[in-house]
């Protein structure tokens, strides 16, 4: 099946916003045996939309355009398609009555525009919209009019939280229908926190070749603080394989693999404390509450979460984590020994189980010939004790915070898995 | 100008990375003045790299591909366009220098394939790469080869901490050389928060109307938490109109704007509590250290910034922050008293002169009917009392966090601001 993406929208090619459809769409595709052969953006002037609808229809099974559904001027997209494909527009009455609803229940006066919305080119197929006002639309292109062969045309909503479930519970099913994969399609990701890709791919590559020889695709995926290892495999035996491989690479690196698929870390660790009913405070200084900002975009974290200190200054310390004024003369703000006294303030003062402590040099200031730039001391108290790491880790500010977060909550994890595993 | 860009990669179209080249690269050419008409991301097979640059080169004056430079077997654009166009490679030992220097420099053994980004095409202009090993090529394709004009094709490394002061640095100076703008250019953009679009555009498109009517074109970008206004202008009264424009917008709106351009809210505080040598602290809730993070992204915040308490559980609101156990109890940990007693607290503990609180409901779940989810108290303590604020932020759980740290920010923003603005 070819599959072309095509974004609409002056915005993106301003780079006024990020377009995140083409990573979300793209990644949801792939994992069910899909693969997008390219993907276009253009402005949403009407030549564009109509030059690129035209030669992605001549050389692709299916087109995903997103955009230029809604009440606004410059969304064309509707009208553009029905004009050019020669369909006509009529009014869906109950496709007003949705969006009536819509602006009914939030106590909101009905936009101008609404009716715009509700028109659908013949024989096209709405795909309603959940959360919001501008359905979809899915028309099937008939032989001979761009290429021998019929291809499917999916317009969907710009905004991400219309787009995603629309596709998720209206477009899969249409795709499974219309585009069966003939062979069954297996897709496993595990993801790794603490090793290089390198590494990774040393200690792995030799062991799986019996698989990746006998058509096993294997794949990594590294960025700052986590690699990705993904296997794909198809036809009757895929499953086994894909089955074998997670086996033996979960034998020599288990430890390393936090999760699969779409897991995150910090999910993971909410749901380990929340399993065993125990509880974790953080306190930060040069992570300034991104590891407690983490953890709590999991819904469910208020269950084990009880207070996370970012304590900037060295009062701070003091005060709220009862750090030592003479550790921090004599050792520094960033050291050992601070680090320690923090994560066991942290524990005493909030009364959880688990304590983690960060405290280093972010950058792009601050290093010094001893504690360069990067140099960051993780501590992690637990009720058996408190052990500290000395990482390095030089990165832009962002990317630290990041990669530093990922090492304490690994920290945190490798603490919470039960003993012999 | 037309400029077209080109991503190569089988990760962007498996959905494994996300692509932040286009928003960056759009965003810089449009503020320089040159807009991007096109964009495309293909995989990094040779068919679709040669078939995708022939197109480019075919529509555009400009193309600028990224990706492909590297020293893995994957990298194949720098060979398949020298082969495409009929240029020779050699190798330039200067290029190969550079590379050992990177590696010595980090102590770390020259790995395989340094050579290969050695090679450059015939007639090419190097772009030495500053941040890493593979450098940038620049070649002007011959007026005939492709279409009749000459067009410029320029090939950037994929990492973005190579391609962007690359760009900065290397292509910037080339685009100004060979495609200099016959106008004068003028982009300025007035970032706002606290106002909706429509609400900014009842305000200001009347009183800019002669203006617009004079060719200034001006635009709007709604994210949730904020919105940019826009102005574009060119010819020799584009300044004299940009200048004007925002003379008047700033007389009908200014005490939403936050910032020009590329400020962020964050910034702006941090500037304006270094100036007046005044500091901050945060007791958090429902906002999980978000706004801590978000400070402590700016470089210098350890000036300004004492601490940020992420009190989750009643207890640590109590013991941290001298929240009252009846208010608690009374009120409720979502009310109006307990902002109120979070900020004084937070603002005491830690001796700050201002802090900011929040409590509220991030969802999906925890709502009720009369403190519905999104439902939010923010409070800003100071050294002449303390007042707050409820909001209704009913999004997505990560989307409820920035838009309640935008409102917050913007509270303490408004408070340090000189009277009489």
């Amino acid at each position: 099946v070819k599959i072309e993406i095509l974004n609409t929208g002056s915005e993106l090619l301003l780079g006024r916003v990020l377009n995140t459809h083409q990573q979300w769409l793209c990644r949801q595709l792939a994992d069910l045996g899909y693969v997008v052969g390219r993907q276009v953006a253009v402005p949403d002037t009407a030549l564009d939309i109509v030059t690129t609808v035209k030669e992605a229809l001549n050389r692709s099974d299916l087109v995903i355009a997103t955009g230029g559904l809604g009440p606004t001027s410059d969304d064309r997209t509707r009208d553009l398609v029905a004009e050019m494909l020669g369909r006509k527009l009529s009014l869906d009455p109950s496709i007003v009555e949705k969006i009536c609803g819509y602006f009914e229940k939030r106590r909101r006066p009905l936009p101008p525009g609404t009716e715009i919305q509700a028109m659908v080119p013949e024989g096209a197929v709405v795909l309603a919209n959940d959360f919001g006002t501008a359905p979809g639309l899915a028309i099937q292109v008939e032989a001979g009019r761009f290429r021998a062969a019929a291809s499917w045309l999916i317009m969907l909503p710009g905004p991400p939280r219309e787009l995603r479930p629309m596709f998720t519970s209206r477009v899969i099913p249409l795709l499974r229908q219309e585009f069966p994969l003939n062979d069954e399609f297996v897709c496993r990701t595990l993801k790794t926190t603490g090793i290089g890709e390198s590494w990774a791919e040393e200690k792995i590559a030799g062991p799986l070749r019996h698989l990746t020889d006998a058509g096993l695709e294997l794949g990594y995926c590294a960025r700052p603080g986590e690699v990705d290892v993904r296997f794909v495999a198809t036809g009757p035996a895929g499953r086994h394989q894909v089955e074998e491989a997670e086996g033996v690479v979960r034998g020599l690196i288990g430890s390393h693999i936090y999760g699969t698929d779409d897991d995150q870390l910090e999910q993971v660790v909410v749901q380990l404390l929340s399993k065993q009913r125990k509880t974790v405070a953080f306190a930060e200084s040069c992570t300034g509450g991104f590891i407690a900002n983490r953890l709590t975009n999991v819904s469910g974290a208020s269950e084990v979460f009880l207070a996370g200190l970012v304590t900037y200054s060295n009062e701070a310390k003091e005060k709220f984590l009862g750090v030592q004024a003479s550790t921090l003369t004599t050792h520094g703000a960033v050291s050992e020994p601070t680090a320690r006294e923090m994560a066991q303030g942290a524990r005493e003062h909030t009364g959880a189980d688990f304590a983690l402590s960060v405290t280093g040099i972010a950058g792009p200031t601050g290093g010094t010939a001893e504690k360069p730039v990067g140099t960051v001391f993780i501590g992690l108290a637990t009720p058996e004790g408190t052990r500290v790491k000395k990482m390095s880790n030089a990165f832009d500010r962002e990317t630290f915070k990041y990669v530093t977060s990922q090492q304490a909550l690994e920290m945190l994890r490798q603490a919470l898995l039960p003993p012999g595993t």
